[in-house]
């Protein structure tokens, strides 16, 4: 079977999936994107990607082409058309095509919308059992980070300074404080099993799995704290988390080359993880939390 | 005539021009490009053009795909084919086509080279008679804006606002201080006549016409002070004006609804404009200043 992706309104083979070079996503980076997983042939806690992308394509003044209910049914449509059991959906919307030029071209050009599927086992994950490096970088990024946009140059600058570490995931680091991973959010958890996370405002993306993840310990009973932590407070913990929505939540068990606690997975780390996984293998499209 | 653009080691009609879903400038914003203009059909300041593409390119680690020359011959060709006689000439290299992942993709995968032509009026622009107004707009950029990269959306959103507010730029402002323009050089000069810019940092691009005014402006034995400057100076300065590859030496009337000054091109912005375009005239492809 020949990979399907969705290209502005179509469902055509990868092969002949293209768009124009004067798309504003190709020239500005110019456009929204959402990554959602599949379990079990089902969207892991679509709701809140698909209400993230809604509010991120208002936040820049790009029209939302498809109502939430639509949007969902292509992604299923997609996912069924692949056949993808595990993995990712792919979401872009850009503010379409226009001779280049800086200002929004007029109202009436209509965005592109992108879609395609990753297969990729996240049940299954060999890192979680042993757990995850991390190397800390220096926060590059711009001063709105609750925006999902495609302008990622600085993640993958921070990323592949962690590819060519030999490790998993770049926390990026600003003013000597953990802001989140170049993919993901970075939780600590304390001596006395505090689990920390910093506190949503621009300077990170609000976390889906962030969010579920916080609601399911609240759940526990567990003790949460937002605020702000530094790299030492990091190495100094009890355990260590990582979470995104293709990662769920990752033990971190080592930073910049120093173990964190016995550089092993820790038990509230897998007991949360544990928790997020039941929730979403229990789950169908969007009915999580 | 229908307009030819460069795509991947060929000249195509626009309409054919296409790229992948899966390119890393669509994807990640993960891409450089530059912009030279083209009067009486031949290249200004080119060779200064093409040096910061190479260098930002080795900035974020994308092969460099053609010599010097042959980027130059590519481009004449371009300008000639498409009968080009003023306008601009765009340049983009993106990390190239592999399935989404940010770390970068395997060392054989080819960077994607996109280039077109536009036409505009740079000589006889009717704004550069009127002087241009500009707005002042919280600078919420990356920390490597030497780095000319695709990712531009908050520059999108900077000369947004100033459509919006009906002027031709927006001066972007960091600490209260002047940056530069969301797709220019800033300069004030005060009243005892020193011209004055920000000094090469990663808080600016270095800017190419920026760089042959200033070589201008010394030969003439003017006064420059490259310094931070705050918006009030702006407003108190006898004169002001920005420079970029498509504008040149724009006089710049009026900020934030206020005047500067009189309100109207100030005479040393105008001597060094017409001293630019007397150069940018004089000079062939690549050979100025």
């Amino acid at each position: 079977m020949s990979r399907i992706v969705f290209v502005n309104g179509e469902f055509v083979p990868y092969e002949e999936a293209r768009i124009s070079i004067m798309d504003r996503g190709f020239l500005f980076g110019d456009g929204i994107y959402e990554v959602a997983a599949v379990l079990g042939g089902r969207l892991v806690d679509n709701d809140a990607h698909l209400a993230r992308l809604v509010r991120c394509l208002g936040e820049i003044g790009i029209e939302n082409p498809y109502p939430v209910a639509e949007w969902a049914q292509l992604e299923e449509e997609l996912v069924k058309r692949n056949g993808l059991v595990e993995g990712l959906v792919y979401m872009e919307v850009t503010r379409g095509v226009w001779e280049r030029d800086f200002p929004f071209p007029p109202a009436d050009v209509k965005p592109t919308v992108v879609m395609f599927t990753q297969e990729k086992s996240i049940t299954g994950s060999k890192l979680a059992e042993t757990g995850a490096k991390v190397i800390t970088v220096p926060d590059l990024r711009w001063k709105r980070r609750d925006i999902k946009s495609v302008a990622l140059l600085a993640q993958v600058l921070a990323k592949q300074e962690a590819a060519k570490a030999g490790v998993s995931e770049a926390w990026m680091v600003e003013d000597g404080y953990v802001t989140e991973g170049g993919s993901s959010t970075a939780f600590i958890i304390t001596k006395d099993g505090r689990i920390v996370t910093r506190p949503l405002s621009n300077a990170i993306l609000p976390g889906i799995t962030r969010q579920a993840v916080m609601h399911l310990a609240e759940e526990q009973g567990l003790t949460l704290e937002e605020r702000l932590f530094t790299v030492e407070e990091a190495l100094d913990a009890a355990e260590a988390f990582y979470t995104s929505a293709s990662a769920f939540v990752m033990p971190t068990v080592e930073m910049d080359g120093k173990p964190i606690a016995d550089g092993k997975p820790g038990p509230l780390t897998r007991r949360l993880r544990a928790l997020y996984l039941d929730m979403a293998q229990a789950t169908n499209s969007g009915k999580m939390g």
